[in-house]
This record gives C-alpha cells, structure tokens and sequence, in this order.
C-alpha cells in the first residue's frame, strides 16, 4: 500500500458517502487522489474536498484502474457486483454492505476492538460490520477484556438514518405532514415512524428474528473471536435522526463489579463513559450526533442474572456505525 | 357499595382525569352522580359528561361528602392528602399515584390478572400500578399461567403521556420549534425530547436504577403474588405521544413453546396477539393509541437463556396504564 493512496468512494452521493468525505477531511488521511463514484443518477453532482471541487462520476466496471482503496457503502447489491471487480483491479475493498461479512476469507473489523484481523484479507476485500453491532460491541468489548462476554440480551433504539437520507427524509416529512394536519406518506417504513416506534428493521427470518438483530450474534461472534457467544436482540427503529441507542444486559465468566467496569473504560479509545445520573449524565443520541466516540452509561448489576451487567451504550450511527469505522480501517492499511 | 355509586374524579382536568371521563361514558358506568374535582386553577372548567355540563370544583378536605368511589389522579402529594381523608368520609379510594402501592393493607390491582385481591381493601384504599408495569404484566401473565413466571428482562419505550399533559406539550412544543428552526425549550425533561431518547423515567436510586424501574419489580411482585420473581428493566423516554412499549425477555420454570404461548392468548381478556412478522403485523404504538386492548407480537426463543421467551408489548398509557385500569377496579366494586 502506498503511503499516499489513491482512494475511491462508491456510494458517494449517500448518507454514508458524504460523511465518509467528512470523515476523510477531518482526519487530515493521507491520500494521493480523491475519486467518487455513483450511480448514473448522481453522476455529474459536485462535491467539495480539502477546498476543492470534485465530479462525481458514474460507477463502471472500469472505474477501479490506479485505485488503491475502495471504500463501499452503495447497498448489498452494488458491492456483490463492484466489489470482486475493484478487488480484481487491485485495490483493498472496505465494505460497508453486509455482502461479504461472514466470508471466512473476509476479515469484519472494529479498529478498536480486532484492528490486527484487517491485516490478512485475502480476498482484498474487508467487511465494515453492521452498525449497531459497532456501538455495541464498542461498550461491551472493554468489559469483555476484563469479565470474559458470554451472551448479550440487547434492544436497540435506532435511529432512521440506519436507512440512509431517504429514511432522514421520511422522518422529516411525516413530522412536517402532521404540524401542517396532512395525511402522512409511507415509502421506507411500513408504519408512519413519526410519533411511533417500530420492531422492524432489515427483513423477517423463520426463526421469528430479523437480520439486523441475528447481525449482532454471528457478527459478533466473528469480531470477538467467540464461536460461542449467545445474543438475544430486538432491533426498533425509533423517530431519532441519526444515533443508535442500545439497552443491553451483559452477562460475563467473571462476577463484574460495577467499580471495575467503570474503570475498564478510563482508558478505551473510542467509547467514553457517561454515567452520572444524579446529575442526569447518561448518554442520549443528540450528544453523539457528529462525533467520533460512542458512550456509555447506566452501568448497573443486573437483578436477574448472576455475573451480568444492565447497560446503555449509544453511537453515531453514520459515523462510528459506518463511515468512521470504515476509514479507521482505511488508517491500518 | 349502592349499584349506581356517587364517583368523584380527582384531578379532572389532567390527562389521565380527561380519559377517565372517556372511560367512564364509554362503558355506561352506572353511576348515580359524578363530582369533579382539581385544583383551584382547575376549578370553574366545565366538561361534557353524556351530554350534560359538569363544572369542575376545587378540591378541598370537604370535597368527600356522600362520594362512593373517588379516582384519584393528581399526583403522589395530592393522594398522600386526600386520599385518607376521601377514605375516612366512607368512599373507596382507586388511586393512581405510588403512594400507596405498596402499603401491605392496600391491594394493587390489574383486573384481568388479580381482580379478587380488589375485594379486600381494609383502608377503603385500591391503588393502581405503574403504568409500564400493567402493560408489561398484561401481556406476561397469560404466559405465567402457563409456564411459571421467574424472571423478567425488561427494556421499555416510553411515551411522553406518562409525564401528563405536559409531557405531550413538551414534545409538540420542541417538534413546532425545531420545524421553524427557533430554539428549543425544555421545561419537564432534562434533555431535549424531539429526536432524541432519553433513559431517564422517574428518579434514580443508590443502586443505579430508577424508581419506574424498580416499580415493575416490586409492584410486579405484588400483583403476580411471586415474592421471589426477578426483574431488571430500562426505561426510556422515546418521542411518542401515548402508548408505551416494552421489550421483555421473561424466563419460566417450565420449557415454553412458541406455539403454546401463542395459544395462551386466544381467550386472554384485553390483550391480543398481533404477530405475523411476514406482512409487518406486529404491535406499534400508534396502533394501541385510544384503544382498551394492549397488544402482544414478535414473540419468540430466547436465544441466551433457556426456557425463555422475548416478545413485545404495547398499550395505551393513558388508557389501559391508568384510566381504564382504575374505571375496571370500580366496575369490580
């Protein structure tokens, strides 16, 4: 990899795309050239970087020659397809799609959490995790190295950017339907998400779980490196803009204490504690709206299970949940 | 207790007062007379009753002459007050507040669940549990009955009518600013409301969970008659105007099958089950919302815990968590 790489990013007109630019800029990452790739729909849109302007272009299957680093985030399909193509090409594929995530040959990494894994990817291709399963982890991980993790029972509060801008736009225009009293449109959800929450996100399985919620099961068994970790979720998006909330209880191999797990996040990069309730100090989704750390709080001892901590953890989910994460892993590379 | 009784409202003019009227008209409760009762900047108000003006009057310790049954719904301070006072005049006391829920002389009723413990009632005092905890338990106690209820794992949605009137006008109030792009107030939550969630309901205790979190403990136990059942719950304060969802993984003595607890809800009183995931038939809030019925769907194995369910209730606050609750205790009076 050279130190000044050429980086391209697929998706680039999205929710993801755009804060993968901010994120870019922000962190000062070295890169040699800038390319941004789309579909033909918004092709030709301006975008500006570092002071400067740059095109979007249309996604081709030529669009890969010289590039060194193909950041994806343009859905399941579009990185079925491009992905191989750009990895074929020579460039190193982070993929924020779940397309590729339980490829035995495809590393799934958090920076924090299991940086060493995106060094092997041998299919050139490495997966950016789903994004609640990112904050999650990002709080539970440090209590991991200290306890030993054995099941997690989690319900998310997500917010509806996990849909991209058009889930922003839905959310918007409900809200503004009902304050001018008109009848309210239903296009991403299948239920107004305005003044309502939903138990639904990404699609039903037989079992009765969705995908989203068996995410945080085999791709959390994947980046803690435990084939037996037990995971109950239930995934409900919420009318929150663009941070995830998770409730979990945490059940450990070790008796946690809550002294201990406070101290296992003084040093953790990533994730900030923010646990003082009687000051009415816990982590809400607005005050991790645009930054970097996720946050912790409420850490308690659970009253049902021995060895289990009750906790509240919350993160941007377009950024330390997709476009951060992504670049992080640009950063090993 | 006369077959029309004399009922008086206290606290007429506030959101759980105004739905108690509803309930009261709606099911031809037959009573002989009825007295309304807020305070001083209430009274004067007049409400429509089955078509006739009742002008509210001004609580005072002289209010309980003659009263059979007196709902109380103005607050722990006010039900502290007056309730011994309405008591010691000869009505039954059907209370709303905490006060005095976990008085061992004081039954705490749900009607579908425990309706014999209302009978009983040796201060002329019934209480009326938490909201979050009668909607939680409408939908786990057809399952008790059949598995045996041990523990409940419970993380809550909570909408903003659980703060009363107030709650509904914070979060239309912030809604209209951030429309407008003015400022936001916040008068009854510490953090904004509008597009955010907030796990802070009730105050906090020592142990790091909150008193509505330890209500569905204790009141649970109380209610089920279960002194050893376990609960660990979350609540959080979502952006919804009035009907509370939960999250719960419930664990039983005995080996629960989806399709037995399915079954348990076919002839359950005043909860139904909605669960056909496939067409995006599971509970929301907005479905409950004005309706007696709490809803019950997504349910599910637990994949962490054996002999264990997770599954998702919904209910309207105002109605089946406070109003129709208590006007159900006085039908069984």
């Amino acid at each position: 990899m050279p130190s000044h790489p050429h980086v391209a990013i697929v998706g680039a007109s999205g929710a993801v795309g755009q804060e993968m630019l901010v994120c870019l800029e922000e962190r000062q990452f070295p890169l040699s050239q800038l390319t941004l790739l789309a579909s033909a729909r918004s092709a030709g849109q301006r975008v500006t970087f570092r002071g400067e302007e740059i095109t979007i272009q249309e996604l081709t299957e030529d669009s890969f020659t010289d590039i060194d680093i193909a950041l994806f985030s343009a859905g399941g399909g579009i990185s079925e397809k491009f992905g191989p193509i750009a990895a074929a090409a020579g460039a190193v594929v982070i993929d924020n799609s779940s397309a590729f995530r339980m490829d035995p040959e495809v590393p799934l990494v958090v920076p924090e959490i299991n940086p060493e894994a995106a060094k092997n990817h041998p299919r050139n291709i490495i997966a950016n995790p789903n994004c609640s399963t990112i904050i999650t982890l990002m709080g539970l991980a440090p209590l991991h190295r200290h306890f030993g993790l054995t099941g997690i029972i989690a319900s998310t509060y997500q917010a509806v950017s996990g849909s991209g801008a058009q889930g922003i736009i839905e959310l918007d225009q409900q809200i503004g339907a009902i304050t001018r009293g008109e009848t309210i449109e239903k296009n991403v959800y299948p239920h107004q998400i305005a003044h309502n929450v939903i138990p639904h996100v990404d699609v039903f399985q037989e079992t009765g779980y969705t995908k989203e919620e068996q995410k945080m099961l085999y791709e959390g068994r994947k980046i803690l490196g435990l084939p037996e970790l037990k995971v109950t979720c239930t995934c409900v998006r919420v009318p929150v803009m663009r941070s995830h909330s998770i409730s979990a209880t945490a059940i450990f191999e070790k008796a946690p204490s809550v002294a201990a797990a406070r101290q296992a996040f003084e040093n953790a990069p990533g994730i900030k504690l923010v646990d003082d309730p009687e000051k009415a100090l816990y982590p809400v989704p607005l005050d991790t709206t645009g930054k970097d750390d996720c946050l912790i709080g409420r850490i308690r001892e659970d009253q049902v299970l021995p060895n289990a901590l009750t906790v509240w953890i919350v993160g941007d989910q377009v950024r330390k949940g997709a476009a951060l994460n992504a670049v992080q892993i640009a950063e090993i590379l």
